[in-house]
């Protein structure tokens, strides 16, 4: 199988190795599951070593497999495709392969140049898989008379000059008195969502997996309109679930009973739901809940509002909405 | 809202009060949590405690939720719907809730009448909601002159005389020698397949929700072929994953370990994948894999194979086949 990705078996061989490890965990998200099991033949060769794979979610850094390393009492955890997220814990020990892209970035960023013909000044991202590749972008841009800036980003989970996460656009938002627009290169339009969502201005997604270029405002529109029916409709709804998400880096009781309080207080009746993985099927057991109120992954709710039949908004925007 | 379980209120204050906790997370079946926040709002307004929803899956006395418990830093962990299955972990502690169906079983039971017509030794069996109604099936059936047997189940997450779980049907099995057919009280075909599979006999489900009547043979049948045909298609398979459940009472690493070194032994590539909830979704991610033996719950893929898109076999039936 042609793997698009570099995962790094120097690196985690060498790893191995050294934690004289006997058995590892592999963390991965979706996208790079399809490679499983020719990694796991490539490191059993070479170490020798038990090697398990997670087929549970991987939604980010703050999604780390630790209750399963636990229970499978592993020497590693290997995590792939996204920065450091926590702190390491004191067991096991992780470590992060950032499962690189292989793949050309050239023909998406040039099919993006006409969605970016108005506009001089712009900003570049991109998601951990192609972050290396911005020097790449930023020439293509500069050869057509482009202002380019590349941020610096700030807080968890990110290490690199442009690179964003779901939730955390630190990076774009840096720029955001310096540029017109923005250029994301990265697959899907996630990632371009958040910028847009954070800063408001026009950003073009550049796609090395399909090679191709489009312009994500319509999408934002319709994610801002979807929010503000959402935040109308819990004003008016008295049964309010409120999601405490139990994955590692998004639990946070403490937002959760700040907006259990603030709900009480508005003279609703919280309910404190706790979830691993959100989801509607999850959500369809309750149907005495008329709204949701998330604290877990901040953008669950944000852009995603078309998967819930009930409104479901992120704790952010609920407190900001209705004080508290 | 009506709630036709007994949720036995009283001994929930009581225990609380006992135990002097301050927080609470309540678990339930998919089945029960439609009464999760007429429930919270009880116990809330009777003690004052802090109540917490599990929302994620909860297959049965197995699926305890000792993570999520211990992540809530909760006093107690009140579960409902099910019969202890593991033993009291040091924390939290863990107090069980029958959740009696307070509907009557009369009419579902007259209406298999018919479909037991040519039987006339039969055993009785039901899910723990029902199973403090199995004296009044027995009268029913002893009106019709049917010799009624009930027997004592073995084994983990059993209790009383007749009581089965999808993954012990002993008191079944135990007057398989006796009887010619089963009448079995419950909601669904999912405990009496379990029966049909076990012993071979037929099995009439009388269902307390519907008042409907139904024999499970055919169905039966459908899941010995397509389990028969997993087999077959997993004895041609080179790439094979190994599922390891994580939930408390399904976790066998030794077992997984076994299944790993037999598809070893038979020259196949085996992949270890750890695995909270089992689902099509989930396996999806890995298109390498060819066929999966499972070690979580022993039901998973013994009558649901339908569910999957590749053949999924339990480890018991793999290891029967091909030995290890």
């Amino acid at each position: 199988m042609e793997v698009p990705y570099d995962f790094e078996l120097v690196k985690i061989v060498r790893e191995i190795s050294l934690s004289k490890a006997g058995k590892v965990l592999l963390q991965m998200p979706d996208g790079l599951k399809p490679y499983a099991q020719t990694l796991t033949v490539e490191i059993e060769s070479r170490t020798g070593v038990e090697v398990y794979v997670s087929a549970g979610s991987c939604y980010g850094g703050c999604d780390l497999a630790l209750t399963e390393a636990e229970k499978l009492k592993v020497d590693l955890l290997i995590h792939f495709g996204h920065t450091a997220f926590l702190a390491q814990p004191s067991k096991p020990k992780v470590i992060y392969v950032e499962a690189k892209c292989r793949l050309g970035i050239g023909g998406a960023v040039k099919a993006a140049l006409p969605l970016l013909a108005s506009h001089r000044r712009v900003g570049l991202a991109a998601s951990l898989q192609h972050v290396h590749k911005l020097g790449g972008a930023k020439k293509i841009l500069e050869a057509e008379e482009k202002q380019v800036e590349v941020g610096n980003p700030e807080g968890q989970g990110v290490a690199y000059p442009g690179q964003i996460l779901g939730c955390n656009v630190s990076a774009a938002e840096a720029l955001s008195g310096k540029v017109e627009a923005y250029l994301h290169v990265g697959g899907g339009i996630f990632h371009a969502l958040g910028i847009y969502l954070a800063t408001g201005k026009p950003v073009v997604v550049a796609d090395p997996y399909t090679g191709r270029a489009l312009e994500v405002s319509e999408a934002g529109e319709k994610a801002k309109r979807r929010l503000k029916a959402s935040l109308l409709r819990l004003g008016e709804s008295s049964r309010v679930g409120v999601i405490l998400g139990v994955k590692p880096g998004q639990f946070n009781p403490q937002l959760a009973l700040k907006v259990t309080r603030r709900l009480r207080e508005l003279g609703k009746k919280p309910l404190l739901l706790s979830l691993n993985e959100v989801d509607e099927l999850k959500l369809e057991n309750f149907p005495e809940v008329e709204a949701f109120v998330s604290t877990a992954c901040p953008r669950l709710g944000l852009d995603d509002a078309e998967k819930f039949s009930r409104p479901l908004v992120p704790a952010s925007k609920f407190l900001e909405t209705f004080g508290g």
